[in-house]
């Protein structure tokens, strides 16, 4: 199965006093191609939010190599990194017209009634997914 | 009873790339100001939603009569400029060195369970306040 | 000559703790329509700013007439209520799933290294479409 | 000489659909927190642009190890981690209450016209009190 990138479009508000999208809002496009990424696997945040389960971000890493700007198209692509019944890693890619700009991973738990839950038990159809996307 | 104003530092983030703060941003203080205001009448946000009453915001007026910029401290004063038992219209003035920058409004209802609810009748003291403060 | 309507995807990160879109989020669905509505017509605010006009937001007021959530797509449409030769005032109309959840305006002018400039004499290209979208 | 951290009063606007502080804003409180501490060693982020030097942030790593809300007060500590002529590794401690709720991490260099600088060059007083905090 493949999941087709997702886009950012950088608006104008995202742009800082360099003239450049200012870092932080790259933590933002990383959860926006994630809940994109869910959805084109059936899972959506609104989905898991309506079953009781959050998925906390417990940590990300995010490495700047390129500026982007106002208008320029953000390509993101989403890869699973590492799988764990409990955790999962995302690996992210984005490129605007082809030069990678940006590489970041973000790692996330589940959460139930504010406890860790297990992903292979909770969802088991959508841990079978990922782990066959992380092969 | 005499308020304090409610000082907000512009920060690098708030900048676009015309080097001012980005308009959006002043709905923002507005709501700071107004959460500070609230707490200086002992009758803050979080109390309000403790006990299960939520006041959206009916509609704002901003009105950008100068920019301001990165390290700027914009004093903000908030006033009552009307009130009545299901809604109140805050006013505000924001000045940075003295010169007024920006004067606004903000319209509120309060809702208890999704319905509106009297804030004479669900918090009569509050409410004697705001009508003191209004007088 | 027809505009479409621009598309906003609520995003995540944009709503608050009492789970709506944060008001103060309008303000920025109202510059990405505005930016869309003149990239349409040909005169996108990159091409303004690379011929050193800015175009400030005088002022701007909202109506929040229902709330909208994570994932809700909001159509924006814009119209000119108002243009002399210094000022635009802009007309916003959101809907989700064809009701109207926001009504706001904007007003704008144009400044050339920092002056008021005409939009009929700086862009009279611009002007007349206006002029004739206003008709 | 001894640092003051930085205190960041969590917004309302700043919490998500969970209720707490959407993990983004995290990366905005450090640069807070490290344009406080320029400033406090006399060599502000303004100053530095007036000068026609930027610092762009290469990277950052953040990890949330305890959530935070409304009206919690963040204190930030700021540490060099790492210095060399060309590049800054800065490291903050977040804690609410006395308990660490975030560590993170931001890599810094110096630009110049768009070129990379030495900040033992550039700014030699400023990389002589950067090394002794550093010791």
């Amino acid at each position: 199965m493949e999941l087709r990138p997702y886009r950012h479009d950088v608006k104008y508000y995202e742009c800082d006093r360099m003239g450049i999208t200012h870092h932080s809002n790259y933590i933002r496009f990383m959860e926006e191609a994630r809940v994109d990424w869910m959805d084109q696997l059936g899972y959506g945040f609104d989905r898991m939010e309506a079953e009781g389960v959050v998925s906390p971000v417990v940590s990300v890493d995010c490495r700047y190599r390129h500026p982007s700007t106002f208008k320029d198209i953000i390509e993101i692509t989403v890869a699973v990194a590492e799988t764990t019944p409990l955790k999962i890693i995302f690996a992210y890619t984005m490129t605007v017209g082809g030069r990678t700009i940006c590489t970041a991973t973000s790692t996330h738990c589940f959460l139930e009634n504010g406890r860790p839950v297990s992903l292979e038990t909770r969802f088991p159809e959508l841990y079978s997914q990922v782990l066959k996307l992380n092969a």
